[in-house]
Parts: structure tokens; sequence; C-alpha cells
């Protein structure tokens, strides 16, 4: 491959690019796509209109708009999380502004011109001229080691502040946010069953005991099996208590009548368990309600003090009993999980490990089967019968241009959903954790499938056997990064730009919506799921983008503007959608910090000990010797930020919670904040159907419906959460 | 080597040890070794008169004695660690019972009749006639295959019901044990720094603000180098202070004066800081004494669940400050590194990882060098001045015969004191935590150094090689281990019971002793250390045999009876050790038992997986078949102990404490523990030199002399350890 066809490959991409932008631009205008394009608008139920004439012109004001948008409003809109996103975003484009920059003054003339021999012109010179492998053995190749050192010393710094930041924003987030239930709230699991006891009066019984002075009160979870049962239950119940219980409950809201939602019907029964057992009619229920009880409960403390103390601590002598946790949002928590029998986590975390090992493993084969069918005799040798439709050219063609990658981005697609199922099934107890659990599945999965299947293409066999050999991995990758650099580049243009594309013109939406409009003939406006971002893709795409981008920095430094390129355009993109397409239900607290802070350390970690191996191959040995210090200084980098920052992102501090427990004192707020957290947790709400589907990763949150309708504006939303306390109770 | 050597070999260890055990009866009945065989009698000053006819007569008693005791009593004197350590020998002696048992039934004919062979007499037949390469290829291997699965899990169920047991009887123990100081105690490290405030009064503030309900009082750590200085300082400050506190302190113990230990001179100013400032005379011994503050104080808490609680959770948002861990026992402080700042320890702990790994490495080069004198004629090339010593037959059989492993044994001595000064330089906070890391150490560098380079014998670079091909390693490890396994036998033999002979005639103590008194001629009775149990030395040698044992059961059975002798022989010595001659000081809570746990389990797999390789090479596809699901269970096995049992071992259950604080409330005790909280901890205690002695393990306790003169007897001490609450307070 030349120049001259890497710009017309980046040109066809760009146009590629400015299309579909444009048409996105209009589409975006169309009423009919605002489900689409405005999923968070329409949450917020914010209707706006638009001149007929400005609809059908291409205008870059979303660009205007994503490009204006301070962190501020991310974080209202998005939450930490998008706002980490943003800066791993803001983080790429620095970093790899800085390695272009130093790669293209150093690096680039010194592999063009580390042979003697004859140029051609610059359009029609090979690639490779432009990688180390133009550099002939025995040079010093110090203008590397110095990029190298540049980079990595950039990255550490640039690094190391961001983690500084966004830990500070993370604590002003907690700090400034407004009493969030899950601080008051922990998630006890493996409560011990006893004959005599219900389960709620284990719960009632224990922590009155030992956490007398912060004990405030508890909630049980309930079997998600017999959802419907229960309702009616509770629904029956409501109209015999009715009487009694006076007007003050709405009739209409049936879906709370639980967990103590909108009525307090059950909540009543059965906090008042013992005194009403004397009255028939009850017991039967009772039992049949303690049945469905599961062996877990929310339990509510006075204080989040009490709630971190609970929660952080071994509370009996028995680990598998009365395990807790600190509860997640109301959103954000995984009801289908909550039932799980603690004592089979463990089998499921390593079973889940152990399935999404042989996947990444397995999935070789659709790509070895994918390669096989370029070659067109095997496969007449393999299925005979497929000779004569074989012979026709156009079918060839499409047998060995289109069928490969199409059955490559089949599986492909198939991926998230697949780690989405393993990390469920995993049994996280919140959206946010599957969530996370997922992206460290699929970021495996990528830079496994993409980057060393890639390099060390062939055989399945061959790939293993690289890894029993330890010693010689540095000098195999120095040999085989740099030939598949340019396959890297290109992955870069189309991949990357394309895929930013397909994100901000929502293709399966979009589709979705056209076939529900043309064909199915169905004007309704509201959508049946509003989209959450969808970090488990996204944030692992990126980060595989900066893996490709540092290990071949100083290998084929061609590849770093048209990353720099892709990091500026997604910056755009992804602040775009946050703003207008995907709706925040729950917040992860900027978890993904760390994965990102790990995945860059990793990449520059196995940069060096590339440039290590190459280093070795061009027998510079003080190239070599310069490149040991840097390894080992970025260990001990990113050992220090692991002790200095990850403890914030695990654990809240004590202080923390203290100052807004003694603030909210002061304010005499505690006692609202008593009485609403009964409220905040509601197990069944109208319209959730306990089958997840999984399939569409897409929708998997669309399930906990029950629209945040309290989101007027989404900046009001986040900074005065008080949304959680609804203004009407019934008590 | 055939089996009339093996017995021969045998015989002479047997002899050996008889007169070896023989002569330590006579000579532990001898007065003047009174301190060398009864340092615990010495320490608690119970003497007892022996008959002058007895004292030359061999006699058995010791054996009677230690094969009585209960394991109550050995856990009266020498508290759980010595517990668990009987108990490591006792599961070995069971697991090895079955383990012999099977495999002589078993595996032994399956090995001896395995290939067609004319046998010779069994005396003189060669031990390769044994192991299982006298087993044809292609064989069934079933025997081996059943014995492996037996062993397996029989193990498991032994290691089950242990871990089980032990995880008990430590809670049993936390909860009959009398109040104990480390309970109400946290120890804060990385103070911040004001310039405006002491340290003494920023910890104050804090836990005072933050943690007032449970807050009790604090004590400052001071920097360890001003020792003398503040010693004078405070004698001084006594003097001047003498008149105003009336005679109630005496002035004979000038030792405790700092941390309020018999006078509270110093406690008090520290106490009263602020009120004291306005007379003139002390402020600038203030300022003084400011400047000796560590960043380190142990905090005191009203309650066990309070101490809990501060200890167990991030204190601030930045990790490096406030940084709280439950306090270890009085007894069990290391002082030395309390006043090392905090944001020092992650460097110290992976200088120390890596400068142990370099140790194991290194270590090599004494190896070849010994194993290198063997061979005359290099060495003669090497170092041709030595030719003529070397032709004398006699010089050459020592330096053939001897040299080599004395060299090694030289350097084997060596290890412990540098394995102990790199975990006292590691940072921990307690002697037993810097024991426990010790023994890690030591137990990686005797499984690496005698396992792996004894069976991978050969130059530095090809063992380096072998672990460089991970696939290859099982078959390697199947050709290498059956080879090596009589070496193992016969270590087993010589190291294994000759450890143990050494161990009960307590030789350099023995000699340092009797050069004390006929050399120097001072017949003082009185040790100046008692010696405290070297768990870290003997931790892992018992882990190293039954690792030996495990990898070589199968492969060469012959190995057991003798394994099974030198766990029972194991059993009697270091019980009559654990009851004569070793003083606990402290107690680190059974915290050997997962050391233990994990070694053994790493055994079963290590044995597992050279068994699959043997299979492998026999051609064996059924019982390699067999073994795979055999692996698979042992990796769940352990980590179901891991979920169930080790939590325990790591921190104890808010319950127990919590129930401990509510009977001590109620007994009304709670009082009397605050009191006597402020003189527990007592960092200048006379004739305490912080000039650590590394060099000799056996002597690493015995700086903090000040003996415990409350164990009148060890029963008593242990369950009514209330030995910290003195008698007379002063105040």
């Amino acid at each position: 491959m030349d120049i001259a066809a890497l710009l017309t490959s980046a040109g066809i991409n760009i146009v590629l690019c400015v299309v579909l932008f444009s048409l996105y631009s209009i589409l975006r205008k169309q009423p009919s796509n605002v489900n689409v394009y405005f999923g968070r608008r329409l949450a917020t139920r914010r209707d706006k209109h638009v001149d007929l004439l400005e609809r059908f012109v291409p205008s870059p004001t979303w660009v205007m708009k994503a490009w204006e948008t301070t962190q501020d409003e991310i974080l209202a809109l998005g939450g930490m999380d998008a706002v980490v996103f943003s800066r791993m975003l803001v983080f790429s484009i620095r970093v790899f502004s800085v390695a272009a920059i130093v790669c293209t003054i150093i690096v680039l003339p010194a592999n063009y011109y580390g042979q003697v021999r004859k140029h051609k012109d610059i359009p029609f010179e090979s690639l490779e001229v432009f990688t180390i492998e133009n550099v002939k053995e025995g040079s010093r190749l110090w203008a590397h080691c110095l990029a190298l050192y540049i980079i990595t010393l950039a990255a550490c710094t640039l690094l190391y502040f961001e983690y500084k930041n966004i830990a500070n924003l993370r604590l002003v987030h907690i700090v400034g946010s407004a009493p969030n239930p899950s601080h008051f709230s922990i998630l006890v699991r493996g409560i011990p069953w006893s004959p005599e006891e219900s389960y709620y009066d284990t719960v009632k019984k224990f922590f009155s005991y030992y956490h007398a002075s912060t004990y405030l009160s508890h909630q049980m979870v309930y079997k998600s099996g017999t959802v419907q049962k229960m309702k009616d239950d509770a629904e029956l119940m409501y109209k015999m208590l009715g009487d009694s219980l006076g007007k003050s409950c709405k009739p209409s809201f049936p879906q709370c009548c639980f967990c103590g939602g909108s009525t307090n019907s059950f909540k009543m029964i059965s906090n008042e368990m013992d005194s009403m057992h004397g009255r028939t009619g009850y017991t039967d229920r009772h039992i049949d309600a303690r049945k469905k009880e599961c062996a877990a409960a929310f339990v509510f403390f006075k204080s989040r003090y009490g709630a971190l103390m609970a929660a952080q601590n071994l509370q009996t002598s028995n680990p598998m009993l009365w395990v807790t946790d600190l509860a997640p949002e109301p959103n954000d928590v995984y009801w289908t999980n909550l039932s799980l029998p603690y004592k089979q986590l463990w089998v499921r975390k390593i079973a889940t490990v152990a399935s999404s090992v042989t996947f990444m493993l397995v999935f070789l084969i659709p790509v070895t089967f994918a390669q096989g069918l370029t070659q067109l005799d095997k496969l007449e040798k393999m299925f005979p019968f497929l000779t004569e439709i074989l012979q026709k050219k156009f079918m060839s063609e499409v047998v060995i241009g289109y069928l490969p990658s199409a059955i490559l981005v089949l599986f492909l697609c198939a991926v998230p959903p697949v780690m989405m199922l393993f990390s469920a099934v995993e049994g996280s107890i919140s959206r946010s954790g599957r969530k996370k659990s997922a992206c460290y599945k699929v970021l495996y999965f990528t830079i496994w499938n993409v980057f060393f299947v890639n390099v060390f293409a062939g055989s399945v066999i061959s790939q293993l056997s690289v890894f029993s050999s330890l010693t010689e991995l540095p000098a195999q990758l120095a040999k085989a990064v740099p030939a598949q650099a340019t396959f890297f580049t290109t992955y870069v243009l189309s991949s990357g730009w394309a895929s930013l594309a397909c994100e901000i013109m929502q293709l399966f939406p979009l589709f979705c919506n056209l076939f529900q409009r043309f064909v199915l003939r169905c004007n309704d406006d509201s959508m049946d799921g509003t989209l959450s971002f969808p970090y488990h893709t996204e944030v692992p795409r990126v980060l595989l983008f900066g893996f490709l981008g540092f290990t071949c920095s100083i290998l084929a430094p061609l590849i770093l503007p048209f990353l720099f390129f892709y990091f500026f355009l997604a910056y755009l993109v992804y602040r775009n959608q946050i703003l207008n397409v995907y709706v925040t239900k729950y917040d992860g607290g900027g978890q993904y910090w760390p994965i990102a802070h790990n995945t860059t350390v990793f990449s520059l970690i196995f940069a060096q000990i590339i440039a290590l191996g190459v280093f070795g191959l061009k027998q510079s040995t003080v190239a070599s010797g310069f490149t040991i210090p840097l390894l080992l200084g970025t260990l001990l980098f990113h050992q220090y930020c692991r002790e200095r920052f990850l403890p914030v992102f695990r654990n809240t501090a004590a202080q923390v919670l203290i100052d807004m427990d003694k603030r909210d004192e002061r304010c005499g707020r505690m006692k609202d904040i008593y009485n609403e957290l009964h409220t905040a947790y509601c197990q069944f709400s109208s319209g959730s159907s306990q089958s997840e589907c999984f399939g569409n990763h897409h929708h998997e949150e669309s399930t906990r419906a029950n629209p945040p309708q309290d989101l007027e504006t989404g900046k009001e939303n986040s900074k005065k959460d008080m949304s959680w306390l609804p203004v009407h109770r019934s008590s």
C-alpha cells in the first residue's frame, strides 16, 4: 500500500463521514425522528418546533452545541460516567496530539531516511518506508527512544492530573448532590433461614440488636418469579385494608403497594405482622408472603456513616451469611439478581470467567472460517455442490469480498450482548456494575481479537504457542506489529470513523422507527424504551484505539494523525449523543476511569515491551538500555496511582459522609429523608417485565420503565436530585 | 541406589536421632542447661529440682509429656499460632498415613510389576523399580489415578475440617479471651502535617469531631532515634513536675514516663498542653516534643466495635492520609516501623519484593558454585595455585565431600535472617506481621531452591528457560521429578530428621551457654533474651516436606513411610519445644493456617499437573482424562474455602465484637478497661535497644525484653489475660 492509496482511502472515508453527518443534520430535524435522535428530550417532554425551511438544509449547529457544552452541563445531564467518558476522549486528544507532533518531527524522518535507498515520489512511496522496518540494523535509534520517553512522560503526566481531577470531581459530585437514598441504605444478602421466623423478622432482630443506634428500617426483596401473584395478593389486601387506612392512598397506583410505594398497605402488614397474627384471613397470606421472601433485604440507616459502617464490615463469623454491601441507587438496582442465593455467586463468578475465556477462544473459529472463505478452491473441495454456484463471477465475488466481513461483523455484533448476559449471570446487584463488568469483558475481547489475532494471524494453535514462550514474546511482537501497522492505520480509518458515523446516525433505531412508521403505520410518538449510554461497547472501542495508537506510535507514526482526527470527531459525536440521545437513569460514579487508566498504562507498557523487542532486533543496545528504566518507571507510576487514587473510587471516605450527615442534621432535613427512604426502592413497578432482553444491548435498560417524570430539565435533575422524594405521601 | 542402601541410610539416621534424643533427655536435666531447654520455665521462674541419680539416665518423659499435652494446654501456653502449627503436623500425619497406606497397597505393586522383567531380591533391587519410571508406556495407570483421587479427596476433606475447626477455635479464643487492648485501639498513620498544630492536637481534633461517640483518647508515637534524648527530657520534666504531682509515681520507673507507663508526668503534659501554654519553661520543651512526634498515633476507642469501624474505613478522600489499621497487641508492636512515613511504604513493599526475587535468583550462584566444587579439574583450571593442595588425597576429599554442602548450609542459614530483614524493611507494624511476611518469603525460597533447582538441576539459564515454555512444563516435570524422587527420599531422611534433632538439641544456644559458662566463667542464670517460636523457619520446613510428599506420592511411594515418621517425630519435638523452650509474647491469631492451606492446595494441584504430564508420557489418555476433573475440583474447593473461611482470618466479625462489648458493659468492666488502655502501649521500656538484631533470627524478639512477669503459669496467662491491667496505677 502506498501513500496515495492511503490518502484515497482516507478521502473516501472523509467524504462518507461528511455525507452521513450532513444526512444526520437533516434527519435530526425531522419530527418523525425525534424519538431516535432526541431520546433525552422525549423523556423530558420538551418539544421544540423547527421551521419547515430549515428542516432540509444540512447545518453544523449540533457540532457547535457539542463543542460549546461545558463539563458542568455534561455532569448535570449525563452524570459522572459521561464526564469520565468525555475526559477519556480529551485525554486521548491531548496525548495523541503530543505524540503526533513528536513522531512527525523526530521519528518519521528517522524512519524515512533509515536506509540508504532511492526514494520515489512521496505519493508513490510504500507505507512501509515510513515504519521502523525501513531502519537498518545497527542504527542508534535514539530518535525512537526519545520519542518513546516523551510520549510516556506526556501520557503519565496527563493521566496523573486526569485521575486527580476526576477523583476530586467525584468527591465534589458526591458532596454537592442532594440526599441520595443509596447512601443511607445497604443491601443484605445471605440472611440465614430459620424455621421459626420469617426473613423479615430475622433482619429486624439482627439489625435492631447489633446496629441499634443507626438502624432505621428495612424492606425485603421478593422472588421475582412471583411478581404477578404478589401484585394480585397486594391488590386484594389493599381492598381488605382499604377502609381502615382511609382515603389517603390513591387507588389508581397499584404498582408500588408492595414495597410501600404510593400506597402503604403491604408495608403496614409487614411492619405490623406480629400484631396482626391474631386476625384470621391474613395469616395464610402471611405464610404465603413469607414463602416469597428472598434471603435479601434493603436495610435503611439513620446516617450515611452508619450505612457505610454496616456495609463494609464482616457481620458474622460466617462470611457467607449477612453479606452487606452499599446499596446501589434505586434506579440502578438489578432486581433479578437480588433473589439469587449468595452462596451461588462464587460459582457463578468462576463459571462466567471460564465462559468468557472460552468465548474469546471459540470466537477464533468464525474468524478462521471467514478467512477460509477467501480461498474458494478449498471451499469447493469441502462443499462440492457449491461448485456451480461459485463458478459464476458475481457469486464468487460476493463470497470472497463480502461474506467474510459480513460474517465477522455479524459475530462481532453478538459480542456485547453475550458479554452483558455473562455479566448478568455473574450476579451483579446493580445495572452499572453489570455494565462495568461487561465493559471489562468486551475490552479484553476486543484487544485480544482485534490486536493479537491480527498480529499473530494464523491458526489457533500458532497463537497459543506464542504465549507458551514468554521470553520470546517481545521479539515476536517486534517482528509482527510493524508488519501489521498498515492494517491498523486503515482500521482506524474505516472501522473507527465509520463507527462514529453509525453511532450518530443511530442506524438500528432509525430503521426500527421507519419500519414502525411506514410499515406498521403506527405513529405513536412515545418510544417503548429510552436508551442509556452503551459504555460497555464505547469505552472498549475508544480504549482499543488508544491501545493501537500507543503500540504503533513509534513503529508506524503515520497512524497518529488519523487517530487524532478520530478522537476529535469522537469527542464531538459522543458529546452530542450524551446531550441529545441517551438518558441517564443512574450514575455509576465514574467507575470507568480506573479501567481507562489501567488500560492506558497497559498500552504504554506494552508499547515499551515492543520497543524493547524492536531495539533488540535492530541491535541497538543503548536504546534497549534506556527503555528498561522507562518501563520500571511506568510500573512504579501505576502502582503509585493505585495507592493514591484507586481507594477513592472503591469506597467513599468516612469524613465526607460524616460531613454530609452533619450538614443535613443542621438543616433539619434528616426527618424528611428518613420518611422518604421507604419509598425509594420499589421492586415492582408498572410495566416492568422481569424477563430482560439481553439480545439488544441498546435496550437493556428499557425494562425499568417508570420513566423519570421529574427530569424537567436535565440540569435541574442532577443538581436538585430530590426527585426520589415524591411530594405526596400517604401516611 | 538400592533398597539396602536406603535402609542403611535410614538406619544410620535413626541411630543418630536416638543418640541425640537420648543426649537431649540427659542434657535437659542438667541445671546448667535450664536456660537452653526451659526458656519458658525460666521466664515464669518456676524452678524444679531433679534428683542427681536421675540426671544421667536417658528417659522418655519428655515424649510422654509432649504426647499427653492437650490442645487446650497448647493454646494456653503458645497461643493460636502454636495450635495452628500443631494442627499442621496433625493434618500432615493424617493425610500421609492415608497416602502411605493407599500407595503401599495400590501404587507400589503397580510400579513394581509395571514391566515384565526379572526381579532381583528385594534388598538389592534398585529404588527406581519402585517408581513410576518402571511402568511401561501404554499402561492403563488406573491404580495411580485412583490413588491420586483418594489422596486428593482425603487431603481436601481434612483441609476443610481443619480450616473450619481452626476458624472456630480462633473465634472461641477471641470471644473467650480477656479484654485485649488491641481490640480497643487503632493505629493511625499518615497524620497530615500542619504548621499551626502539633500532631497530637490534629489527631485529637480529627477523632473527637468525626468519631465523637466512640473516641476515647490517643497516644503519639515518637521518633525512635531520639529515644535517649526524650528520656532525658522526660526525667527532667519529671523532676520539675514532681512536686505538683505528689508522690504517687514511683521515681524508680523512668522507662514509661513518655507513653504514660508507670508514671504519668509526660502524659499529663501532653493532655493538658493547651492549659499549660501560659507557663514558661515548658513551652520550649513542648516545641521540642512536637518535633519528635511522628505522623503516627494509637487511638483508643470506647468499644471494640468503634475501633473496628474506625480501622476498616477510608477516613478521608486522600488514601495516603489518616490511614487506620487495627492496632497490634502491645507486645506485638514493631515500634521502629511506626515512625516510617506512610507514603514510603508502597515503595518499600515493591523494593522488598524485587529484592526477595533477586535474592532467590542470586542464590543460584552459590548453589552452582558448590556444585562446581565437585569437579576438581575445573577448579584446578580456574585456580592453578590450588593444584598442589588439591593433589593431596585428604584435601581433595574434603573439598569434594564436605565443602559444597558446608557452603550450601552456610548460605541457607543466612536465608531466614535476610528474609526477616526484608520483612522489617517492608514496614510491618507488628512483629507477628513481620514474621508472617518472612514466613511467606522463606517458603517461596525453600520450595524454589530445594524443589525446582534440584529438579531442573543445571545452569541458571536452563532453569529460566523451563519457565519460558509453559505448555511443556508438565511433560518436563514428569520427566524430571521421578528421576529426583530418590534424592528427595534421602533428603527427608537426612535433612528432615536431622533438623528435628538439631531443633530439640538447640545446638546454637547450647554452645553459647557452654561458652558462657566454661570460657567466660559467668554463671549468670538469667539469659539476655528468651526465644520465641521461629515460625518463619519451621512453617516453611514442614510445608516443604508436605509439598515433597504430595508431589512424590504416586510417583515414588517409598518416600511416604519416611515422611510419615518425620511428621510423627516433628509432632512430638515441636510440642515439647512449645511446652518448654519458646516463650509466647504475642499471639498472631492463627494467621499461619491460610498459608498452610494455600501451600497444601498448591502442592495438590502441582502433584496433579505432574501426574497429568506422567500420564501423557505413558500415553494413558484415560488416566489423563480423569485427572482433569480432579484438578478443576481442587481449584473449586480452594475457591470455596477462600470465600467461606478466609475473611474470618482477615477481619473480626462485627457481631462478635459487639457481643463482647455488650458483655463487658453488663459486667461494668468498661471503666476499668478505659482506665488501663493508656498504659497498654508503652513505646520506651527499659532495656529496649532500637537497633534490632536481624542477624540471629532466634533472638529477634529478645529486644522487647520487659519480660512478661505475669506468666505465672502458662494456662492462667492466656485464659485470664488481664495481665495488661497493672494492679498498681498511679493516678
